[in-house]
């Protein structure tokens, strides 16, 4: 068996799909002393977590903390929750993401109606709503916000308000959009919202905040069955993270993940929620601008672009891997290759929270345009 | 709003049922600088992660990894994957996480058949055996090996050894055995295993070790149903967490705690296992004969006690809650308080990994006879 020593990572600047850039304030909160799950003072970090969720989410859900797993367990938590076996769930497809809630969906032995749309494109709200007539049986709306496969912002206002129309809860996923573009959970009257840490939030990957509106939460307590899942069943985790005072053992949270969640969440609340979208839309148009001029065309028409997700064409005759291999062996730089349809076909190039900067999007065009030429 | 600030933790003493103390090594580990998921680096710390993992578990299970979520999470991983609606599974429970499983087998829409005995005692080996020959349609013998509730070692060997006999597959649950007593997967012929990170491996909570069998592993493979979870599905997680190469994304690892997790088992390798046990045992005896001498009395018999998880009687007359208070308030110190019916009869001190030291030992007897005189 070989020697192993201590892993000493390069130190990469991310502009991917995510993870994106850690802030130091973050990376150093991970190494604080571990307290026990259940000290007096965690369990005020508990609560105070949850209030800076609340601002970030812009709601006064009561149900609103961090899954204590990836986006992908945030995305389960909110599907198993209000799910039950025999439901129809119309869920809209235009990316990577939206295929990953038709299997959730399906797993919970409920039916999926799917309302697809071209990669690349938004999701029609004319198609939603021809399905939600032709299919009074179905009880959840669910969609992406950000499609991180993409670059696509879908219209999430106006999903909710027809899902409204029809009776229907919304589960929406929020892992790329929350602290990088608007997510009013409120104002929209979103039912169920999961999104992910290691995005703009500036965080470490593992935890998945979510947050449930109390017609959400009166849904989940009145099932007939129980949700499938021990571990993401809210009736449960409720008991766990509960506000204030005493605690019901569920599982044992992850402490530091949890100290540096705070923090991030700490740093977005003293930047300003409307600041850091403003700071994202200008590092977005810095971006396009700098790309443009070294020949590189984005994907997405402009009216719903992800300022901190930007898909790019790669140009003709142009090596995908190569290209990135060199940026990451070189420039410590990284960013993401296309998934599915747009693999090797397009790059996507991540701004998202700390990483938004002048520093990185001037490197990565200046680097681009080195390995290019 | 509240103005929100860092939090500074203070330095607690971890001897409760965990989380137990975390190394420093290892909490400089989680600061470092976060690479990207799909990062060749961080591939390579997988793999050599995996490696140690197969070190600590003692097996050549080519299907050994973390999942991204705590114990919990590992648990329900293990029975998802092997549990299909309709079977049957033989749950012992002499504690909580044996009734954790229980809700878990339910969950999966099986039947349980349930091997019940008291609270601080042994699963009896006659008792399994009978259950066996009474139920021939039982498929899977799931027990605990450490019950973090009690203090009780069940005979993790027989009870596999019996399972066996009457052709079924074991789950074991090991968080809090994995790396202080011994646990040998390939020579019990375990065929699914669960353990935490934060317990006799010193690192902070979150991941949950796992390995399945290559007998389990076909058993997944051969399903008639999908797993009921996506996150958790084997099937997908063995694409993201395979050998060598190329990765099909499937979530987004938690990247930092991987390294603490890695920088952990790099640890273990370098004491080496077996002295880590006997480290247990020696801790634990000297823990015993120092509470021994302030007239504190463990509950369970030497024979299947766990060293690194001590289940002592709370002296008459003595407020429990007040006296944990007291050892937290005044000297940072955490032990556990009694969960279910062990509930202010009992507390549960812990002597898990980079915990399980002499200073630790001293200090904690001190502390409570200061504390109960």
């Amino acid at each position: 068996m070989q020697d192993f020593r201590t892993f000493l990572p390069p130190e990469r600047t991310l502009m991917g799909p995510g993870p994106s850039d850690v802030h130091p304030r973050v990376l150093n909160a991970m190494a604080r002393s571990t307290v026990g799950h259940l000290d007096p003072l965690f369990i005020e970090l508990m609560d105070n977590t949850k209030q800076l969720l609340q601002y970030a989410f812009k709601t006064t859900n009561a149900l609103t903390m961090p899954v204590s797993a990836p986006g992908s367990a945030g995305m389960e938590a909110c599907f198993a929750n209000l799910i039950e076996a025999g439901d129809t769930v119309l869920v809209c497809v235009n990316g990577v993401f939206g295929t990953r809630m038709v299997e959730n969906v399906k797993r919970m032995g409920a039916t999926p109606v799917i309302v697809e749309d071209t990669w690349g494109e938004q999701t029609s709200l004319q198609k939603v709503e021809d399905a939600l007539k032709q299919h009074p049986d179905i009880k959840i709306v669910a969609f992406v916000h950000a499609e991180t496969s993409t670059g696509v912002r879908n219209d999430a206002q106006a999903l909710c308000e027809i899902a409204r129309q029809y009776d229907c809860l919304t589960i929406v996923d929020a892992v790329t959009s929350l602290g990088g573009i608007e997510v009013d959970v409120d104002g929209w009257q979103i039912d169920a919202i999961y999104s992910g840490s290691q995005k703009c939030l500036s965080c470490v990957p593992g935890l998945s905040p979510v947050s449930f509106s109390d017609k959400a939460v009166e849904v989940i307590k009145s099932r007939k069955t129980p949700v499938q899942s021990w571990f993401l069943d809210m009736n449960l985790i409720v008991g766990y993270w509960g506000q204030g005072g005493k605690r019901a053992y569920h599982h044992t949270a992850p402490v530091n993940s949890i100290y540096a969640l705070y923090e991030s969440l700490v740093m977005l609340k003293e930047e300003g929620l409307e600041n850091a979208w403003q700071r994202h839309a200008d590092g977005h148009k810095k971006l396009v601008a700098g790309l443009a001029n070294i020949g590189i065309d984005m994907v997405v028409d402009e009216n719903y672009r992800l300022p901190q997700l930007n898909v790019v064409r790669i140009p003709e005759g142009v090596d995908d891997a190569q290209v990135r291999k060199q940026l990451l062996d070189t420039y410590n730089l990284e960013i993401g290759a296309g998934l599915g349809d747009l693999a090797g076909k397009v790059w996507r190039i991540g701004l998202m929270g700390y990483a938004c900067k002048d520093r990185n999007i001037d490197h990565c065009v200046a680097a681009l345009k080195r390995v290019l030429t």
